[in-house]
């Protein structure tokens, strides 16, 4: 059984869809421990309602990003974390915690990066004019939305939108391919070959399968 | 009716796809010329197979790029062309033909741009490790594939892809996408606001439809 730390800053729809996906055993992992910097953030009352410990770690009392993140770190092992998830935390990590956990480090975009990384990615895919725009589950390197891809989603970009509207839209399929990642990790079945992700075949199926007709990974 | 004049350069399996959807009634359009610049191309049997006027313009016969542009607008022209559709057009067009055919001209891309602008979509894609990937059709303008988009088809990226596994399978997508993109235009949904394009509701039927899953538009 693979053991989550989720990281949030924010109301923490993404946690609560790793949280049920672990409740319900539709993935092999659980969630050891939510590290929040936001004080009252909604993401900690989910935590303590799934009964998994929850933790407020604000950034306020650290000299340092970096000694943040040792004391982040520190946290994480304390509670055996296998792989970190970035769930709407709104705060730089550093190298402290990527070389801690090499390639374990996850975040999710509401975008099909490499097109529009950074905030408002919604925005940014409307201005585009695009019909297509989705999110991607990635592993977090030193870059901004720039490490090696897990899995994408692809959404329609309709006529009426805002950028509320799409940003809901892709929400809903941030909530998808989160904890099909986590599972694709679980399973051994991420490989890195350079930057990019290749995935082994299932054991026992020896076809690549797709989750899903609009789930991309 | 609305008549097309679409240009190509090589084998012209667009050329065929729109024929196709053409011949079928699909799509209440006609080809009323195929223009190609290269000699002996696929694309202008296709047209003669078609019943379809195909006409060899070759480049070395022109001075410039505007006076060849020049040529190709009055012989459009001739054939009383709406619209004109680029289909593996292997030729840098000027605004000779742009401000002739404003809003007119439309291009088909081997990504969902704006990302992968350019050659080698297909290979870019992979090198960026994304796991989604497809087609737009865009009306042209001065840029390198920066016009308003039209239509978008996603499709996924696989392991074991190559460029050529992953461009067959993105012009499976081109295929549906020229003729849908042709339609709208046909039945005067399409208008722009700005560099955006919206499409306006089909009549008699005042929601937005999608044509498929996939398809986007």
């Amino acid at each position: 059984m693979m053991r989550l730390g989720v990281l949030a800053s924010g109301s923490g729809s993404n946690l609560q869809a790793i949280l049920d996906a672990c409740a319900q055993k539709a993935i092999p992992a659980e969630v050891a421990v939510v590290v929040c910097n936001v004080a009252g953030a909604k993401a900690l009352q989910r935590a303590e309602s799934a009964g998994v410990p929850a933790v407020l770690l604000a950034h306020g009392q650290f000299p340092t990003r970096d000694a943040y993140d040792a004391e982040l770190v520190a946290l994480l092992r304390r509670h055996q974390v296998d792989l970190v998830c970035l769930a709407g935390f709104m705060r730089l990590i550093t190298p402290v915690l990527l070389s801690a956990f090499q390639n374990k480090v996850l975040n999710i975009h509401p975008s099909l990066l490499p097109a529009y990384p950074g905030l408002h990615a919604a925005r940014k895919a409307l201005q585009a004019g695009a019909r297509v725009s989705g999110c991607t589950v990635h592993i977090v390197d030193e870059g901004t939305d720039t490490g090696p891809i897990v899995v994408q989603a692809a959404v329609p970009v309709l006529d009426g939108d805002t950028e509320e509207t799409l940003a809901a839209r892709i929400l809903a399929q941030e909530h998808r391919c989160y904890p099909r990642a986590i599972a694709l990790f679980a399973q051994g079945r991420v490989e890195l070959d350079g930057r990019r992700v290749r995935l082994r075949a299932p054991q026992g199926d020896p076809a690549r399968t797709l989750s899903s007709p609009e789930l991309f990974d």
